[in-house]
């Protein structure tokens, strides 16, 4: 299986790519996020939420990854933060390699906070590390309670899941308290949050988690 | 990038290794369904629900592609429809090396039809072919209407869209036209059918699809 093995040393050398791009952003008390999920659970809406709440009082870098187009960094800098969108041309991830001329573009000396959206896909981008300190894995509640089960992976590398959807509990079968419990199966100590990026609810929860988060960086520069 | 090329080759004897096992299909005369959507849009809900109405009209075979555990399986074979669930250890996709083993299982002289469930990813699955007659692809409506200009070869590849969570509409945005119109771009001449496989309204237009090419295909045995 001649592509396994190349497999493991792209993902070693793209360890050591990431781990130096966390160094740029350490070395300028850059918070970096990496935000994953499964196609429309609604990165992208948590992403214009944030930059809603945080946008004035933080300096604030988008990376969009996405196989194709720009709905995605039309939708985040009409909320008045800077985006670069990467496609990615097929691939279902993004890695250190793509966001390498990103990166390069990127003056973090007047940045505060870096959030990478992911391309959508509850598999792959959980196996490729990025510069960031922390890994926030979004799934709604449509898309069932099973999935931790079915993708562990992605659960097992996540720092924070936010629950989005959570305005369309009533009318789906979603059993939350079983969700979680497999959750911290996969990742003890792992932080829930639980939102509705639509309507707005439970997004100050969030808000305040990446505050607190940007706080302990800035003292620390 | 070695890993492209390397790629491109295992493409490549995929698709042969697909066509070949697709003649035994043919062979035997039955239909062959490669069922592919994002994470939780409802291909297991379909595949209970086809089960449920044709189970004692069609000899009906599913395999079910999951990263791990036998979920879905379990749910599939309580409907009284046998299964070979395939755990991919990792990886996004089907292919035709890791149907192999099940192809060698079925009795394909005793089977009218077979249900292959990829695993749930919007990216990786539609670049390798299977032995299926047609790619059936299952979009549900809190993804959003958005989803085919994100994942654009995914909805090329379709033969049919089911757009499931239908009974969801009008509490998410979903603008349906504006979806229908991407994707006939992508796939002149694809089928639509609307569906919600939780309450099972549309599911008869699903069936009868079904039915008429598994009709088809008997009479050309």
């Amino acid at each position: 299986m001649p592509e396994i093995r190349l497999m493991r040393r792209v993902l070693a050398s793209n360890d050591a790519l990431a781990a130096a791009q966390l160094k740029v952003l350490d070395r300028h008390g850059v918070l970096g996020i990496n935000i994953m999920s499964g196609p429309g659970a609604g990165k992208t809406s948590l992403v214009e939420r944030t930059a809603e709440a945080l946008g004035r009082k933080y300096r604030i870098q988008v990376i969009e990854g996405d196989i194709q187009g720009d709905l995605d960094a039309r939708r985040v800098t009409a909320k008045g933060v800077s985006c670069v969108q990467i496609n990615t041309q097929g691939a279902c991830h993004l890695d250190g390699l793509m966001l390498g001329p990103a990166m390069g573009e990127i003056d973090f000396g007047k940045l505060d906070l870096l959030i990478i959206e992911n391309v959508g896909n509850l598999v792959c981008p959980a196996e490729f590390a990025l510069p960031a300190h922390y890994n926030v894995t979004v799934i709604s509640t449509p898309e069932g309670s099973d999935k931790p089960v079915k993708y562990p992976l992605m659960f097992s590398k996540s720092d924070v899941l936010v629950i989005n959807k959570m305005d369309l509990l009533p009318h789906v079968d979603f059993d939350l308290p079983a969700l979680k419990k497999v959750v911290r199966k996969l990742k003890p100590g792992i932080t829930f949050i639980e939102t509705s990026a639509r309507t707005g609810a439970g997004v100050d929860k969030w808000v305040a988690w990446l505050e607190q988060k940007l706080r302990a960086r800035r003292k620390s520069r």
